[in-house]
């Protein structure tokens, strides 16, 4: 238990240790984690996602610097779902180093998958505990895309920001039905390029388009705002931060809050059990019995469904 | 059984009938997909991933005339992983629709996300096996992205191909370290802007660096080739046709056939198995003591993992 209290503390090599051990799976994660856990709850979570080249982690980066500014303590995970090998995290990682290290006020973490996705969801939700136990106040965690994956890790977020950039959105593909559905703030970043003022007008119509088409369910609702930045240059940040601002108040006063938290635990606990449901059967297997299913189902003797009631039943 | 053997005789409707019924995740679907899969194991499944504008569907598109021309039947199942909402692959569909329809040796069917990724990669593996089954000999399956849940269709294909286009991919993110883990076939699509040489270059370096860091596990290894296209204009879909029926030779001749079949059937039944081990167990599951469990998490009574390991328990 040395570490969590250490790691309470705001002791930074506590924070990176349980950090690893979560990453690897370690069983012990899970009784530091439960141990941390009435001491989460306080940070502001906020999602960040968008593709690739839209430069998020320089917009993550500005955000930080006036967080810090404004005396509050920043976390930062970049999650990257789209490198599920090895190494794709690090070179960024570097980069944003060299711009934010050294305040103790700010903690930067990267983390990749270790096989599946949903691990690494949960990876991701079990860090934001270690950070939020640890006192950080606002948390970021950036993913690439608007994929299911991205949609997984916004769930833990309680605002989540959508970045596009001019050129690269103004293909059908790129606005999908979807994104306003977990978009609560839109940033359009590299405001200083050519088609800046047409990706900002194809939202507001998206958004006049979905706002008009719901019920309300509770008035009023909140419709996300567009910011329009140049991070490189760290112009127009204070928007964002004033928006996100916003947000928190928000979902405070609608009830709105409550309701997510309640949803997100309620998935984690289901992911939790499917997981840990799974490696308890994957470690009881009979290796030989699988083995000889898994021939029976290449020489298209038996169907997968089948094989697989088999094992249960077994 | 009349739908299967509706559906053995090739009858479209049939086969749309039963692709719906994998989608809704209907038990089934299951009985069905038991009395095909005997006839399964004959189509050549190709992958074909990309970021969004990379005009990966009009590739596919072009790919289906040529295999047409050459009297090939084909099929092909779009899935859009990054619209988990609704409609989202709609508006694709049908303006490929217009281009192909009326063929009878074509196939055309998309899939989006209902629930889990987990359940469009399995509902995705099993469209496949239907058309296998109902004698398409090409089967392309498109999916959007190169993130966690490509890979894992990705998986499901015998031939991978990762479409790039210049001025997406000159961005650090694009390229990302695992991408040459799982692409057999590189197109350069949009091969007539401006950056489509330095895209190219861009991969061949990559692929270098990463040739000469393996160590080679069969001999000789296969280096996958660069192929640039315009889509739109229907040029360059020759070779990447020959790139694909190589590369079908190479995995006969190497073992790697073999290889990956056990690795995706292994990879198949262990999803399956989670899933109906979750299935069973939310089936049966107290809600009443799950409310209050997840009460307790909110309240920072108990956390997570220990919630889990009680009504795993109980």
């Amino acid at each position: 238990m040395e570490l969590t209290e250490r790691l309470l503390t705001g002791d930074r090599r506590a924070i990176a240790r349980l950090i690893t051990i979560i990453e690897n799976d370690g069983a012990e994660a899970q009784e530091a984690l439960a141990a941390l856990y009435p001491h989460t709850g306080r940070a502001h979570i906020v999602g960040v996602t968008g593709a690739p080249g839209t430069g998020k982690s320089t917009l993550v980066n500005e955000l930080a610097k006036v967080y810090r500014q404004r005396d509050r303590t920043v976390g930062i995970i970049a999650v990257d779902p789209t490198s599920p090998f090895s190494g794709g995290a690090l070179l960024g990682d570097r980069i944003r180093m060299r711009d934010l290290s050294g305040d103790p006020g700010i903690f930067i973490r990267s983390m990749a998958t270790r096989g599946s996705l949903g691990g690494l969801a949960r990876a991701t939700a079990d860090a934001v505990k270690v950070l939020d136990a640890a006192g950080y106040q606002t948390i970021f965690v950036e993913t690439v895309g608007a994929g299911q994956s991205e949609v997984d890790i916004a769930k833990a977020a309680h605002t989540t920001i959508v970045v596009e950039a001019p050129g690269l959105g103004d293909e059908i593909q790129a606005f999908k039905a979807g994104i306003t559905e977990i978009a609560d703030i839109f940033v359009v970043n590299k405001a200083d390029r050519e088609g800046a003022d047409r990706t900002a007008m194809a939202l507001q119509i998206i958004l006049d388009l979905d706002h008009s088409s719901h019920l309300s369910l509770q008035a009023p609702r909140w419709r996300p705002p567009i910011c329009k930045t140049i991070a490189l240059h760290g112009e127009g940040i204070g928007a964002v931060v004033e928006a996100i601002g916003e947000h928190a108040a928000y979902l405070r006063k609608s009830g709105n809050l409550q309701q997510r938290e309640r949803e997100r635990i309620e998935g984690e606990l289901r992911s939790i059990i499917t997981q840990e449901m799974a490696r308890s059967f994957f470690e009881g297997l009979d290796e030989a019995q699988f083995d000889s299913l898994v021939d029976s189902i290449i020489r298209r003797e038996i169907a997968p469904y089948s094989a697989a009631a088999l094992l249960l039943k077994g």
